[in-house]
């Protein structure tokens, strides 16, 4: 009986903490869970810029050797076949880079300071305001800007200089 | 005495309640804390991918605008100035890869399965089994071949034919 009564009180304490000692585990695992994760996602987000980079310069090397046969041919003075080569390798670049979401900037019609950057203003005949001239093209890579079309835009015209004085 | 008798238990088990509360509340809290980083992460993940790219695509733009300066040379027949600029969009994009970690692969000495595939086998007063002739060169990045190097082996010198039958 007195075996009873000492053990009686002990086990309710255990039937009172296991809720406690349970949600306890749960705290202690998912803490677990949570540093691992951070670990993997750490991980995976090297893993991934590896990857997106890597899927990029593969598409490179070929652009490589074309370079390199272009070059071959110039020292062995084909010119056309020279010409032909720089060709192929601007069309393959052009092409990779419009895979990849590079857009020309458009420089038809009025300047846009979003997309323009203006080197001078020059009096023209065209539109005042216009775009005349390209100095360097400009891109975008999907919606932003990567390098800005810097540009030459008309002023008004020049006015002749009157007799009056 | 009866009150006190009720309440007593209802106290002792507020009491053993409350650091299970806690508990509780740090459980939901990690677990929202969990939730929100993985969100987190694979918002992060895509962007890295999408800087890591525009990185590269960015150092590209040069070299197309190098390209596109060689093209209007050959345009104006300026030979020796096409020339150069295919050596100049050589050197950029060689450099470009360079340090993005792509490296040649070694072809000089013994064939090497791990990053050479054999086009094929030829007589040879070279070392038997000895690389001869690169096809196309091959590529590392960091220790991962991304392209072996195409090449031609060494056979055993032929036998000349004897007279005896």
């Amino acid at each position: 009986m007195t075996d009873e009564q000492v053990k009686q009180p002990e086990e309710q304490v255990e039937e009172e903490q296991q809720p406690e000692q349970e949600v306890d585990d749960r705290l202690l695992r998912l803490a677990a869970d949570f540093e691992n994760y951070k670990k993997r996602a750490a991980r995976e987000r090297q893993e991934y810029v590896r990857l997106a980079n890597e899927r990029l310069i593969v598409e490179l090397i070929p652009i490589l050797d074309d370079l390199e046969r272009a070059l071959s041919a110039a020292e062995q003075h084909e010119e056309a076949q020279l010409e032909e080569g720089v060709r192929l390798v601007h069309r393959s670049l052009a092409g990779l880079l419009e895979r990849h979401g590079v857009k020309p900037i458009e420089t038809e019609g009025q300047f846009d300071p979003h997309v323009h950057e203006a080197l001078l203003s020059q009096p023209s005949e065209a539109e005042e305001g216009s775009v005349i001239d390209v100095v360097q093209k400009g891109y975008k890579l999907g919606d932003r800007v990567v390098r800005p079309a810097r540009v030459v835009v008309a002023a008004p015209p020049r006015e002749e200089p009157s007799g009056d004085a």
